[in-house]
């Protein structure tokens, strides 16, 4: 991938270090009161044992900063690039997805072996002098891929908790955010006059190669809600019984609701007659004026038709991300995720970091209360594919 | 679904009970030297048994034009609108898709007997006087439906008896154009200028309703180039291994082939070391000057990478859709299926045409060898999944 | 296999060409009514189309008698070794079996075609003199196999028209004795008492290999019923919730209820409140009088428990066969399908013929109203997988 | 399940309680060196977690005796009933059991001590005065029902660590007896002449339901050979290409090989051109002398056929079991598991514990080097499906 070569000149070998050390930090932090136990599960395949998250970002520095950058190093266990790669194809055979939950070895006292030895590894790295551009470039970018698994690893975790029939409380963000009911002031409409916008990263500072090459496209007038969709607002469209009506539904979407018995959110439970949903504080009743969380591009698209709107592309949302407050929830678009003009993937491994995924998936935008901080900016392009309900993701209503 | 208001009223009665008749007999003009047994078999879910297609385009005009628009009209048979209904859920419970090739009755003997019918009903609708708008604009829809549908039958009795054992050469088109080779002469790049086009149909006449809404987007320059991707241009991608390396693929697209087997276009059958298609002809060797046909987005999308270059998007299709040649092959884009600005789908049955499929497809853009002479236009959005190759899709390359 | 030396000498030659003449002759009187549609489709993996029936046991003939033993006999069709095998390995890969519905070429008429063809061959070699030990041995074994599969396109017919959503009625059998009902003069219970009986073939004329090697068994006291148990009967169970309480089923019974959501025999539909099945007339009133049918080993055994009975072993059927009346449904025994002491396959392809089958299945004795006429004994041994309603199976309760 | 009626007469409260305790303890000693992790995963449905087993064994004593026989008794936690209960229908609903490695809840720690919970109320149980007939006949029942356990926990922490890349070494048996090699004396036949024998439980002390109802059975002559085939006598049926030729497997056998594309026992792997395989010792080289192991009855049965010779029936082994030793592997039958003559499952939910379960299975004889001290005697009958190798099952040969 090409990050923007800004980057690696501004950041001194001390702020690299720094940011390293923290971002390696808050990684463990988010486990702290996990059991043993619930770092080894994978209740299906699109979830990844926490353990493997930790091993996985671990693998990431040895393989693309140490073994190539660091003369002398060693690996601490050969079986290791097999057991901890995701999808890098050029890096050699992985495990299959589904495997990953099947391995309770290497246990997870190792796999802390493991970060230590590496984060050693690379603290000498760091400490030296004079780190090349390409170099101190790799470790920024495990960085940002180190954040980025920190709010999968968040989402994993809730998935292994909320689908466990004693639906264990547990501290995993400082607090649970997710749930925090947020009266805004009224929503309001903010309107977006016709004409042509930039888009794509600008400026200086880490983007993903999925940013790059800002651009301009024409966009009518449009009119976003400064609002996200609350709890309160798709209980109404459950009321109405908008899961059992095809004509609010995509056809695949419709397929989907079907197939799989869709009938709320992900995580709720109707207890005693009462919707509940399942939060790092154990089963709760669903706040009203919290903003909705956890359901599919299908469900947020329904959603949008059935209100008798519909959800902004990824252009209108970035051309007005300045009007509006967001980072409580990734916000599903109606755009594909697809290459910018002029997208090229880098050469070797890490191009295959986005490009590659660019079919088959639906861009989010803004951020989560699971996204690390300062791990978010306008142009940041997330994406998933159309039924996934894993993300702390919600609606924002556009016209 | 909303077509193009100004439509019904150029059209004179007579004409429209011209080109009725017309639409009719070319859809059992194709069927003209198949078997009884031909028209029955279903192979995969995606392919429809030619007795279906010739069943369902009728059952349209009994249901959205005889039952609602022509008083005193008798149903053939009430079982049929449950056989013969495709996806319209505001119709009632259809035959699962997967069921269509089981089923021996109605024989193909009633089914013609149903389209001679519905026929004469029409008829007498359409020698009536001053026929409403609002019915002129359904049969419109229907006549347009139907022809969409004879490509999809020249593509299912492909389909059938390509992956028969035996081979049969069956003559469906009126020559076997789709092997035709073509030397072009000498492909060319087209410079298209960077600027703000208008895309979506413009004039008069029908279109459907997703491509409505002309509107403006703003491109970067670019070139097309003026000529088809070759057969001869594949087999050197085959020949270098190309369906072996992952870096030319998307990821869904390398696990689409590995999890098929896929090396090589469909049709495609290597004998005696040979590479050979079926054509309507039978088993031919493949015409190296002859445009490749039968591919799948991902296979149009690796060709591109692993040649340097790309698919254009849907827009730099159409905005210079008037400076090349193009009909033989629908061409794969690099645009997902999604609405255009100010889309909206018509309340009701013939609302569920377009709309609720824009999801997890890629847009085609031009026509092909099986198109019905006159249902081709610059603004026309075909849509398939990035699997599917049942269609006669090839490749235009850009840059 | 080493069917019954004795036979093919105490059989003439015109006897076996009368027999030849007359077992040819009423597969294709099974089919009078067909409508050539009905030839060719296959519903579920387990039927195959009337028009493979039809070749395969052509293909039976023209492989095993005339290719090895017909100097000078040229194929039919070279592929149709390769369309037309069943299960037969060592003649050559086959059509996978869901495939079979796939394919609408060879037509119907080919087919037929094909038959004669096959028939003028075997008249030539029947109508020599002198027909060897061994090939007269191959002919037999060639009638007894298309008798069975008269029985399985009589079954195969009926799914494919009681599965079709017009119910067509049709005449297969001479009448539809499949609902006939019949009062038996009371139900008796038969004792036999303890001892070593024989069991498995005996005496002269044809058997199969897996009846071979007539043997001694040591039964305990037993009682079987003289009579099979009704559709009044099986609709006690269902009125009792017989489907709905596990207690009554064996766990693997349990799971295939659940999953396939079974509330009655095959072919039973309620109409307004009423229990109807479909027969070769159509759908009709289910008789309570007329022997239950087509039912799994699953619902035999259920039903059994229920009536706090249960089905007897294939040796305690054997041995009290002469003491009742049997032959309109195959009954459901609680023996697994095994070899019996000595078995052995006859070296070479028709040693495929039963020993391979030996796992996995349940034991039926006796026949069915739509066996043929003289293809039955008390050693026959029928085998179907527990789960399987094809055919037309009934209860006979012991205890 | 009628287990003996004698069995809790002769056993007195003391020796029960003695017994109760070490069944109790053997389990958690099997269990004395797996990491926390190894207690969590479940590579395959048909293996449950340790932790499974450590709760479902417990389980079975508190829901079956404490809740019922224990006056005052508290459940140690309400959820556990329904996270542990295996296939019990009456018990209430169950974890699913493609759901069980999915829980990392409750952690292990838990699960040891809801045992101590359960063993302290199970204490005052059995420390009481004048225990009654039918509790003490629960708890016997339970004690082998946990003496399984510890047979299946052995096979499930072979697969769990025999399937990781890893292929830790961990002593689960008290030496790794699995593989231990035993020259025979010289193999020998063993011939037993024709008669009527006497099969099924005799005599006082505990047996399963299944074994009940000793009767007669008639046996033409056999031979039985006195040793068990060995590893060295598989390896020639792979080096003879044994895998690759369908005439020597019944034909889901040969399907079952194809589909899983199966070329040696389970746990070996071919390293370096030698074959290995994963005891508890770690991976190893193939000991030629050692026992054949971890077989499915597919491959137990093509060996025999392979060799000329067949697999003996449950019968026969019985009859002939005081000839020779047994006890190393577990040996396929080809006996079908179903009921002994006069066999009835108890009513409630310990009838549950084997009658539902004769269908789809065959039999296997004798015991295993994982099988507890003193739960092995010849009219023993164990089961499971024939593709199953996760049993530390073997061969010997009959004629």
């Amino acid at each position: 991938m090409t990050i923007n070569k800004v980057t690696a000149d501004t950041d001194t070998g001390a702020m690299l270090q720094q940011r390293f050390r923290e971002t390696r930090r808050r990684t463990e932090w988010l486990c702290r009161h996990l059991e043993t136990e619930d770092f080894v599960v994978q209740p299906v395949v699109d979830v990844s044992p926490p353990k493997w998250h930790l091993g996985h970002t671990t693998w990431f520095f040895e393989t693309f900063v140490l073994m190539s950058h660091q003369p002398g190093y060693r690996l601490f266990h050969e079986d290791f690039s097999f057991v901890f790669n995701s999808y890098y194809e050029h890096a050699g055979k992985r495990v299959l997805r589904t495997d990953r939950g099947n391995l309770s070895r290497p246990t997870v006292a190792e796999v802390f072996r493991y970060r230590a030895y590496v984060d050693e590894g690379m603290e000498q790295l760091l400490s030296g002098q004079s780190l090349p551009t390409e170099v101190a470039t790799l470790i920024e970018l495990g960085i940002h891929h180190e954040e980025q698994h920190q709010e999968l690893l968040a989402a994993d975790i809730k998935y292994i908790l909320g689908n466990n029939p004693l639906f264990p409380a547990i501290a995993v963000l400082s607090q649970s955010v997710e749930a925090k009911e947020e009266k805004p002031d009224g929503p309001e409409w903010i309107s977006v006059p016709e004409g042509v916008y930039e888009i794509g990263f600008a400026g200086n500072g880490f983007c993903f190669d999925n940013e790059l090459n800002r651009h301009k496209v024409y966009l009518g007038a449009y009119q976003l809600c400064n609002a996200l969709v609350t709890n309160g607002e798709f209980l109404e469209f459950i009321a109405a019984d908008g899961y059992g009506h095809f004509a609010h539904w995509l056809s695949d979407g419709w397929g989907w609701v079907k197939a799989n018995n869709i009938q709320a959110p992900a995580y709720w439970h109707k207890v005693e007659g009462q919707w509940h949903y399942y939060t790092f504080n154990g089963l709760e009743s669903v706040a009203p004026d919290a903003p909705l969380c956890h359901i599919s591009f299908y469900e947020a698209d329904a959603f949008a038709r059935w209100r008798g709107r519909r959800l902004p592309t990824e252009a209108e949302w970035e051309a007005a991300a300045g009007k509006f407050n967001w980072g409580r929830r990734w916000e599903w678009t109606n755009s594909a995720y697809l290459p910018y003009p002029g997208f090229a993937a880098a050469p070797g491994a890490v191009g295959e970091y986005n490009g590659k995924f660019m079919i088959n998936q639906m861009v989010l935008r803004g951020a989560s209360d699971a996204t690390p901080p300062g791990h978010s900016r306008p142009s940041y392009r997330n994406f998933y594919p159309p039924w996934m309900r894993l993300a702390f993701a919600g609606v924002r209503l556009a016209e």
